[in-house]
């Protein structure tokens, strides 16, 4: 049962200079698997050699104890991808590791690029060939094929070529290189454990293996990581910065500094914003776990309603897809929640969620509350109403899906049949974030920082291995996520 | 990373007259997988014969999707049994499935029988042979052995012999029974959905397959279930009732009605008892997700210090048993809970849990805490110091290895390097669970309701798989753990 | 693809006093991996406990390098069982380690017991409990009941009420125990490496650890192995020995010394018979190999026909049954057996092969050597024709499906288009052997030489955990499989 | 254990027009698993694209049987490489699949480049990235690179630039290409059944799904099958045919007609000729099983001496690698081969082998045979002495580990400890492959039919996922067996 909301698409993660490079890799992903449950690599020294080990499902499912100890060190990247059904997408799987005439390189790659295409059909059309979906073997190519002297050169001119979101931490025999697009769509952190420099996607990575975190890696940053220490350089002419605005409201860790800020902080603020925006005269807020508990607990300490725990989220996962046959009355999300009818019965519950997608899952959620004997039901969501997809890392549904992007609030609220329903508009999200114009909120506004070439998303589906399942009239400018499968 | 808890044993589950009740009992031991992940197993009718599969590790990973799919109905019953490592412990996963003259029966037990290693001497003697180590297999060589007619008198006269904790669903061919035994020590509740009934060890497996919950099997009491319908009996002599009270502390889930008594009520009254008996002046409350959650708000409520989330539990769990290395600092507790430093920057916290047992997890939570900015950590936990073991069902260490059977609450404190330390008192627990004296407090006031024959305490070794590990000088008497593998 | 051949239904072995019994153990399944493909197990001495790995499939695929050097020494037994579908079975994989008042005892058979079911009703009806469909699990509820002092004297106790076929070994935690029945159905040898004591079902298994082949147990002995040294007892009355002469026609393997004398001599001796029997004007002998590759060499040596290889088999087994559909016409035996073309091309050809059960394979190899061009094609049977169904240990049809249980042997040509057919007549068959009358040729004569209770068969399948599939009208005298299954 | 031999790298197997090509190409393969164990792949269409599903081991251990199912058809390619120890190198793995501006393109190859390295050096440096070790991924890089009108050109384009031995089979989503290097080093068949076209390295893969062997695609020639039929084309420039004779001597399957010549005839005459020239008095011929038996038969044919089965081969393989440790004594070849010591005893015996390479495995033998009673040994190779190293798709050791390249045959015979030692002289070696002058016999001539640019071996190391282990002082003139990894 997956629950209906948008998911992220990677964490990465590197250890350079520690005896244990590896395990560290491997506990960093382990805190970064809520990014991807799909796949997980790691590239490694070994003899003198980058080696990787990939494998699909969850980071502790993949290693052995053994393994990771001869992996060992001194120097490791890492990479986990989110989750889809199907085994057969192993060679998709990151970190990418690739020979050229520069030796050997190794990607893990956060984000999308919105002109992966193009650029795909120009190395093709010069001879390039292409092993997987991702459109971040792009780079690699553009790497490889670049005249420039030093390494350093040659990421830049192809990172230049690239337009969207990347934050990449590159792996070769002697160096580690991390680097954020202009923009800063998705966050890269970086940490310190004595002689041992760390990058993460998150800080809760860094503080698994007890490092230090020191700073993130600015928009438009790259930093090289050697023996000799670090240099840090600004290659990419000066952009606004377009931080995802997503991971503060719910891709990220709340025990995460994320764009240097707090996310648990974001989400307290995004509660009490909604609360302020949204009142409602009722007996207690309650969160859908566990995205929405922060903002939840916002809620409550701004309106003085009680917080309370009314659904129970079932945290184990594993390979069957557990699923209702006809003769099992439609059970759906109670495989994944179930509600605490003795806190419930007779109350008028405010729920606080993250989001609306599709609202199909909310609409069950509601009617299990109503079950549980709530008797009103509430529905505040921390965030405006999701009317765009997202180009720039994020698998989001096609636009058409986005029940917000065709239902006006009230018609959303009869198909939840909430009593009521509120969404934080677009000025309470940036007070929760810090009030800086520095964010991405195409989500929200359909007002895209990075232009992505509308006429050739047609032909994005040629490079999936899986075939698109649309419907036949889907407009297909708004249908970019096959590319965006790393 | 096991944090330092004691650890219930098992879950059971049994769905009777369903086209997919092997299905039924997959998501019905899903729900219930907190009690048991060690290992878990399925028997149910096919082409005539009960047949059993079982497994080791999560209840997910044991069973594929086709598979469920043939083993269809219309009876099964299941169980999970709490984790361990190593992998060759498959001989005891329940149910057990035997042969006997009576045909073939299937068990599948919850809870511990303090007279089970002379039983088994006695029926060794008189020419049985063991396949496990578990006591319940005691159950079924009395059962083979009764001149009884019926098999439910056969059962009853079985039951009779032994002493201790059993809730326990046994399948024939052609009927389920569920049976408690006289004092209640174990939970197990009916369902129904349609013409099909259920028994479970706690009412949120009934919820996930969307069933009614009816009503808990009463101590002492055989239900017998067959096509033809239910039927009540009472065979066993009256005795005072000692539920165990720990299902209301910790084991049960939130959502759960446990003996008749919603669990989350009780969780969030063991709060607000534990604010009364020792308030504090601080920020905030946290709990130590995720079994303290509840607590932790009704403290909040009754204080009216604001709840936070200072902790976040990271849920993925694997095979692979994630461990540090010296040369990795030691980051012990961290590898599964995470303090969220913007929330506790600078705030004097209370931190609830439900127990503390040997007290290092206790210990280094506090250290992370305070690294994490908190000025003052006060610690309060939910029920009382904990100086027995558990004799009943529960995995509990040596009593001389629980910290609070040797030390003082201001020793203890000390350890801890905790601000304030306070227990609730047994006054405050038995009104969280209603005031009501049908409750088992014996690891609180090691009142044992049943009494163990301690002699044969130090032999109980010879019938574990593994060595025993204590350290030479142990008091067997107090040890029993060995023969509670069931 | 499974050829149509009778099939062996398991091999033992014991290893005594080796600092790496287990791998010893190990690697002598793997040379008796030709008696039994379906599971392997092995139960060693590990910190004064057995211990039992067991597994479904080959012995190379059931155990890894680390596991095998972990369980170490200094004693150890394990078990082969025979092929079938179906991953379920794992229960009946032996050595079968259990718990008695007399300690621990485990047990690997070979052989069948025909009055299994009478005492396991018996011993039932007595309060036993069987958690398997063996017959081998009645002897240690046997041993385990029996009130003799010793365990030895336990075992001949137990021993004396079994009929039947048995090769057993037994271990304890500190002796070795080698048994055959008195008709000394089954081979078992003895083998000395040093100071270890080795006993395996045939002594190919003593070569490949490089241990010396010292006797055979002989019927009726048992060799009790324990740190004092060997001490040989001969518990059971005197009876005549009957030794299964398929073990030497079919079963073992050529490199072995089976009943004390050389498979492959006798082999050869059963070609050389057969042409002196069957001689015919041909181009070329052929075996089908590889069973039938010896007696081929001698029916070639004797006739003064060339040998020559026209058949290839494909070696190569794994977990996937690989199986033709409909739109690949019928290739049915290619997939293991391949005519050389050149060999048979325009040739006029003597197949030999070692039994004829159903037919079916026979047919198609005939048709498969004339499309390959053979002018003309002449079988012969290293062994007379197979009548009667086996009750000793070897997996057999009905004998129903035995084709010259029913048919004639000119029927039986003219169903196998064949130029001619010859089967070795029990005279040769005898001289092969050595001219002893030292064998149970049942399978051939319906000279059973131990009775079996004819009226139960009927009631074996209610301990098979299979539904039998016998067509209605089947006569249950003759298929005692289901109970043989050990 | 691995026997000290040469080893084929790879077999291909292509099916066209099946609506089950991915179950007949898993059928082809398992055919052709002689050919190469460490990995296998299948690239099938599916939904109008191609697929690609690999794995490390045996192929029957890659598929499930509804994976087969759901593959379907109708056009696959599948191939199979050899086995070393590692699981790591599915990125080495076959056929590999690519996009590139021409479409998907898959590519199945067997022999080797030796002309690689450069071409991949120059790739390289004209940006090209590589994603494994293999040298065939050297040949997509150039068809993509063509500018070539149609992908037939551009592959021959492509392949006039490589040089050495290649077998290929290329699968479009509309066409499959077979292609053979001009000298026509490695086999290659083509088949039918009804209207599917089969391409398979050898005609035995043709037999087993019942299809036709038609022909052998050509040295140079390109067969493109589509729904149009096929098509014929030669363009490249005409050279003289040098087809690997050791395909004859050992590599291929004797039920192969393999260069448009049957196997087993080239081994019975290989062997009448070697009994010819070194004849020799004794009791008997045995081979060593599976490669020496054809020769064997030949060499008692001529001389009229007994064929004998005298060593007995364990064909049970598995993931686990066998080892014997200090303590079980050296045992050596004997985990998969047996004397039988009955044939042996007291006789003079002629062992017939197909090769000596290192010579270990022949000592061993001839030392185990003599333990087994026999009196003489007369070591008999039906080839002359084995002095080269192979670049054209065989693994082969280094020269200088070739024993024969450095000692002269009585010196081999010393060290193997052999009564006498026969190697056929190269006129014999013509003589059983037709006595046509179209192979080639560099191993045994040093008659290299194409030049390898000896400088730059090596640097082939730097391609290799493993660390070359050569000693310090080697020759790396003579060691580019990295390379020759596909």
């Amino acid at each position: 049962m997956k629950l209906d909301k948008f998911r992220d698409e990677c964490g990465v993660f590197g250890a350079f200079g520690h005896p244990e490079a590896a395990r560290m890799v491997f506990l960093g992903l382990y805190a970064l698997q809520h990014r991807g449950q799909e796949s997980g690599g790691i590239v490694h020294m070994n003899g003198g050699r980058l080696k990787s080990v990939r494998g699909m499902g969850h980071i502790v499912d993949i290693y052995r104890e053994h393994e990771l100890t001869a992996m060992g060190g001194p120097n490791a990247i890492g990479h986990v991808r989110y989750s889809t059904a199907g085994e057969s997408h192993i060679g998709n799987a990151q970190p990418i590791l690739i020979d050229s005439h520069r030796g050997q390189i190794a990607l893990a790659h956060n984000g999308n690029l919105v002109n992966a295409l193009q650029l795909r059909r120009d190395l093709e059309r010069d001879g390039a060939i292409f092993q997987s979906s991702s459109d971040s073997e792009v780079i690699l190519h553009l790497i490889a094929r670049s005249r420039a002297e030093s390494i350093e050169d040659a990421i830049t001119e192809a990172l230049m070529q690239v337009k969207g979101a990347f934050s990449l931490i590159f792996l070769t025999p002697d160096k580690m290189y991390a680097v954020r697009d202009p923009h800063g769509f998705r966050p890269l952190s970086i940490g310190q454990l004595g002689h041992t420099v760390l990058v993460a996607s998150e800080t809760c990575a860094l503080d698994i293996v007890d490092a230090q975190w020191l700073r993130d890696v600015a928009p438009g940053e790259m930093v090289i990581i050697s023996n000799a220490g670090e240099q840090s350089l600004m290659p990419f002419p000066e952009t606004k910065t377009t931080q995802c605005i997503f991971e503060h409201v719910y891709f990220s860790r709340p025990d995460s500094y994320v764009f240097g800020r707090s996310v648990s902080l974001s989400r307290n603020i995004l509660g009490r914003e909604l609360a302020r925006e949204h009142p409602v005269d009722a007996d207690m807020v309650i969160p859908i776990p566990d995205s929405g508990v922060f903002a939840a607990i916002g809620f409550a300490q701004e309106s003085g309603i009680p917080f309370e725990f009314g659904l129970i989220r079932n945290h184990y996962v594993g390979r069957t897809f557990i699923e209702p046959k006809q003769s099992i009355r439609n059970f759906g999300v109670r495989v994944k929640l179930n509600p605490v009818r003795d806190v419930l019965e007779g109350k008028r519950v405010v729920v606080v969620d993250d989001s609306i997608v599709r609202g199909t899952t909310s609409r069950k959620i509601v009617r299990m509350l109503r079950m549980a004997g709530a008797k009103e039901v509430h529905f505040r969501v921390s965030c405006p109403p999701t009317i765009g997809s997202c180009y720039y890392g994020i698998d989001t549904p096609y636009r058409h899906d986005l029940i917000a992007s065709s239902h006006s609030i009230e018609e959303i609220r009869k198909y939840l049949d909430a009593d009521s329903l509120g969404y934080l508009n677009i000025d309470g999200l940036m007070k929760a974030v810090g009030n800086e114009p520095k964010f991405c909120t195409a989500c929200y506004t359909l007002n895209y920082p990075v232009e992505f070439p509308q006429e050739q998303l047609a032909q994005l589906r040629l490079f999936a291995e899986e075939p698109a399942l649309e419907p036949a009239g889907h407009r297909l400018v708004e249908t970019p996520q096959l590319v965006r499968r790393e």
